[in-house]
């Protein structure tokens, strides 16, 4: 097997499900620390994210500075026998490495580790720093102890990102067919209808706050929040859950609770659709509460960055591929570094089996992945 | 106390929570058999019926048939020390008799088994037959094996029942200030929206039941289903239960579930607003499936009615009060004799506690109750 396969094996075999790591930071500390890189481990709460620098003389704040980032925590399995290998004995079948972890992202993790390894190697003196930062919480429900803290920590340290790769899996077909220069924000709220419960057979009594917030609900879901942009589809609006009553079909329910999700542009602000979403459910006279919870401004490094230019010629010349430029999909801790001033650009295996069983990288395309990397590397940092 | 009070006292002792008897129909039967009642038990499934007549040669058909009818059972009490004294020791207060069951409805059951006992014995040769009718089985979930399958063996063997007095609790604030003329139909659907699932991220791949039926559900909420009656308010529409989402706030739902109930009046039939609702969903292009259950056709007993009338003057004679004649309220077993072609009419104690904490009756109009079906009784049934 090659290097990079070896430890993608490695790390998969750990059953690092999120936020448990397993071993697979120190591990992969342990290593970049033999080949001179400086490495931190910052710990908070239960979890652990690692932070390695290597270059000048690896003080904070010294640029340019081009990091990867990517995550070792993994979503759980699921039933272990729904697989045709187990999840945590990684099994190389047809040309695919099999393992929960495989596409999303240990196999891009250890890609990266391999391409700094080779890099500082053929590159001892190289310009400016690079540097890996890698969270064992990433999948979770909150990822409050991950990237978004590291980041806190960047800002009160004076440490600058010029340019970040995030090694999320981004392809859809073949490796370096799609590369994300952004992500849509994700604005979520937890919205309270109250009415006045009551007998169905007494509705004069009772104020039913179902029948209340329709024709609200109707205007936000056809409202045009806004058209997007040259990089961005544009905002849409999702009631994801619903629930109101008490189970029993004779008596009208006392309020109504939504939760609802926004994956806005940045032809919007959250502030905006706070404020546009408030002055809906006010125009229609509803009693009403509103919890928000913004998970992820949106980010997009535009086009004419130098970190995006360079990893649309990398994918061209090592791949074959004229990427595609997305800013689609979910969000990823790239939201963490981009409001950090970096430009901010994702490149990673085929995502077709991620959070599935059976999750599978190709292994020719894996082990082609550090040369992406380190391609990356050399054309950043190399004068 | 008095003989009413002796026997609501006993009934309240007996833990007949529904669907239990706990041998409240067997000590009425027996009672009533020593008078020279016709006395059957109608057994189906779990639940006990009571079926006494008196009268002519007692056999099935004879007519007029004047009917009262009742039941034993009650819902539970809810934690007993709730309450100020338990719930199954009747107990009396400040001339109140507590305790479950006191007002909905064993003190009526009391009253109509008291009154009946003296009508027969002061009048031996009345007209007609009089009737009481029981059942274990009205405050269940579902009445399957009361009053709707004796209504079914009454249609069976030609028993034609020509007045029907529920003793339901009916009084608002004193004994004899409401009666019911009829009662609202209830007409119940599960309604299912079918989408398509999604990741919040995206939209384009998923079809929201929660946005597709927002406009639809405020057509049903804003239709105006038929404009009532001299003797009915409008039909009202009711959206009790609205459920939809995986509790995820990242997935578009598959599809939505609406528990919907209509209280309607005789300016609509069932058949009507089934109808005009499969309309409205249909128009809406929705992809739906809705499950009724019709739980009670409405039903009316006109002014003019010779029972109506004469409930009226003797709420007027023996209370001094000008009755309100009312259809308004839930439903009950009376929704079972009217289609029999029956005059129905509900007259019974103060329903301010029914089915609460502290359940109870004032003992004076307790005591004042036989005397009005026993007059009831009088002027029905002697020439
Ligand atoms: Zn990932
Ligand atoms: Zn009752």
């Amino acid at each position: 097997m090659s290097e990079v396969c070896d430890l993608a094996t490695d790390l998969i075999r750990r059953r690092s499900v999120t936020p448990e790591d397993a071993g697979c930071l120190p591990l992969i500390g342990d290593r970049l620390r033999r080949l001179g890189f400086h490495v931190k481990h910052l710990r908070y709460g239960e979890v652990d994210n690692l932070w390695a620098t290597h270059g000048a003389d690896n003080a904070p704040g010294q640029r340019p500075l081009l990091v990867f980032l990517g995550h070792t925590d993994v979503v759980p399995s699921g039933p272990e026998d729904a697989w045709q290998s187990p999840p945590f004995e990684p099994t190389v079948r047809d040309g695919r490495l099999y393992g929960r972890g495989a596409a999303d992202m240990k196999g891009s993790v250890a890609a990266m580790v391999v391409a700094l390894e080779r890099f500082v190697a053929e590159h001892p003196d190289h310009a400016g720093r690079v540097g890996l930062l890698l969270t064992s919480d990433e999948e979770g429900p909150t990822n409050l102890d991950g990237v978004r803290r590291v980041a806190e920590h960047f800002r009160a340290t004076g440490e600058r990102i010029d340019w970040c790769v995030v090694g999320e899996p981004s392809a859809k077909q073949k490796l370096g067919d799609l590369i994300r220069v952004g992500r849509r924000g994700s604005l979520s709220a937890t919205l309270t209808v109250r009415g006045v419960q009551g007998h169905v057979a007494y509705p004069e009594k009772a104020l039913n706050p179902i029948h209340a917030f329709a024709p609200a609900l109707t205007a936000l879901a056809t409202e045009r929040w806004d058209n997007g942009n040259a990089d961005f589809p544009p905002t849409s609006f999702q009631v994801s859950n619903l629930n109101a009553g008490t189970g029993a079909n004779n008596v009208i329910p006392g309020s109504l609770t939504a939760l609802i999700n926004f994956r806005y542009s940045t032809a919007s602000t959250a502030a905006d659709l706070r404020q546009r979403t408030e002055a809906i459910l006010a125009a229609h006279g509803l009693d009403y509460t509103l919890e928000w919870n913004l998970s992820g401004e949106s980010f997009l490094t535009p086009p004419g960055g130098h970190l995006r230019e360079v990893v649309v010629a990398v994918c061209r010349d090592l791949c074959g591929l004229e990427p595609e430029q997305s800013t689609g999909g979910g969000t990823s801790d790239g939201r963490f570094i981009a409001p950090l001033g970096a430009e901010v650009v994702e490149l990673g295996p085929v995502n077709a089996t991620i959070h599935k069983v059976d999750e599978c990288v190709d292994v020719a395309e894996l082990e082609r992945l550090p040369d992406l990397y380190q391609a990356i590397c050399e054309r950043m940092l190399l004068a």
